[in-house]
């Protein structure tokens, strides 16, 4: 006789490639048993039953989330406020809500408004976002890595415990914070790098044919690979990301800019003190950034 | 009986961490015999001498390169074209000389203005300059990475032979290049980067006492990892290079603060169709510049 999963039956709102492989680690772990997804392409639910990631799939949210004890919200950041105004329709009593937002003060507070008291935790679990789609889902994804709860201020301990273990259970490293603090982290530490990055990378754009014709021999150094890597990644969810924390995230692009700046008008003038002095700002930076 | 190595004797003209991994990759490899160093500063003479780049240390030039087979030139860039009007004076008149800069026209220049002709051929080892100082030296940077070679016009092919002979034998992939053209690769490819990397971890100088309180537990991304490792390079040769490469470099961080500011004006907006488009140009970049 096998015990049952912590979570018997769970609705995958959203069926992409965080969402999937969460699935996907949770069902290694023995934590789920029957999953229906529901996602506003028909054909990732298709893709998602092929992927061994879904049971069935639904072709609406209430029929997703009947019976369900867990509700995994994994759809873009800019759907979850409809999502959740909806889902607070039809939910049964028991069940628990979580998400898997990069941003979460918005996410919290539409719960807040839109959901029964006590049910929902904001997590961000943070495992690579370069891919999108369930067909890349992978199981080994979260492994090691932090995932941030952010409970609403009158969220029950059986919420907080359910995430705690649906997390946990998959790999991850759970911390506690609240939704604001992890919204002016992640500006810091992940949304403004994707700036960077993507807006270096876009300054290439004018010089690819010149690098095309160049370097059929020389292959890319590790520095521009290092430093664009990130720029593969998704233009929609990253859109949504900076578009929810905006607030955050806008200052420190332009610290950015006036830093980039700097650099420029000290090169320029061949200030060589100004400009030695500016890039050792970075590297100290860099060294309380990034210890050991 | 052994056979003589094929640069029986060396002078190496700045003593640092790129000059001190070449020698001591080329003592491994068989290349080198008696391996004279000069530096401005004395300690470093001392230092190598403990690390076993050197055999002995000079005090001025004209004894460093006395008899000398092979000059390697390692030191910053913005001393170069001093070093090359004294070393015109005295060098021995079969000795090849090589250089290890980053920027290749200046060098190429001065060594065509001070150096009798033939002898110089400029090249440029791409392997690893977050590290400084002769201290740091590793004779293993140097295997799978792309050398490029700069002749002047007027190269003498036992000048081209001995240069490829000395990277190809500490296991570089050597390619030949006019300056020009390398160094403008040079400012998409690694100078660019090293300006974005810099001016992220500079933006983020206001936030260290906010990241230290938050980030006991949370460790850094690895976004924020990648994208500013590079940022951890010394100022001072970084600054040598930006201001040589000048030509090159600053219409790419006019490309670069663009983008920042129009990211920047996208957020402010909450313009998500050109914030996309925006993001989309990245990825597309990225995906071009970095293949597969």
């Amino acid at each position: 006789l096998s015990s049952l999963p912590l979570f018997p039956r769970v609705a995958l709102l959203g069926v992409g490639y965080i969402g999937g492989s969460a699935v996907l680690a949770a069902r290694q772990a023995g934590l789920v048993g029957h999953v229906v997804g529901y996602d506003v392409s028909p054909s990732a639910g298709v893709v998602g039953q092929q992927k061994g990631v879904l049971d069935a799939s639904a072709s609406t949210l209430a029929e997703a989330v009947r019976d369900a004890n867990l509700v995994l919200l994994a759809a873009p950041v800019r759907s979850l406020e409809t999502l959740l105004r909806d889902l607070g329709k039809g939910l049964p009593p028991h069940a628990i809500v979580i998400d898997v937002g990069s941003v979460k003060s918005d996410v919290v507070a539409a719960a807040e408004a839109f959901l029964p008291a006590g049910q929902f935790v904001g997590c961000h679990p943070m495992a690579g976002a370069e891919f999108c789609g369930v067909e890349s889902a992978e199981a080994g994804i979260f492994a090691g890595r932090v995932c941030f709860l952010c409970p609403p201020s009158h969220v029950e301990p059986r919420a907080m415990h359910a995430a705690q273990a649906f997390w946990a259970g998959i790999g991850c490293r759970v911390i506690a914070i609240d939704p604001q603090t992890h919204d002016r982290l992640m500006a810091a530490q992940s949304h403004l790098p994707h700036v960077a990055a993507y807006a270096l990378a876009g300054a290439l754009s004018p010089s690819l044919s010149f690098l095309d014709s160049t370097t059929s021999e020389a292959s890319p150094t590790t520095s521009l690979r290092d430093t664009t890597r990130i720029a593969a990644s998704s233009p929609a969810v990253w859109r949504d990301i900076f578009l929810a924390n905006a607030e955050n995230l806008l200052p420190l692009i332009e610290e950015l800019e006036i830093n980039v700046r700097e650099i420029k008008a000290a090169v320029a003038k061949g200030d060589a003190a100004e400009l030695e002095s500016l890039l050792a700002k970075g590297q100290f930076a860099r060294q309380r950034l990034v210890k050991a």
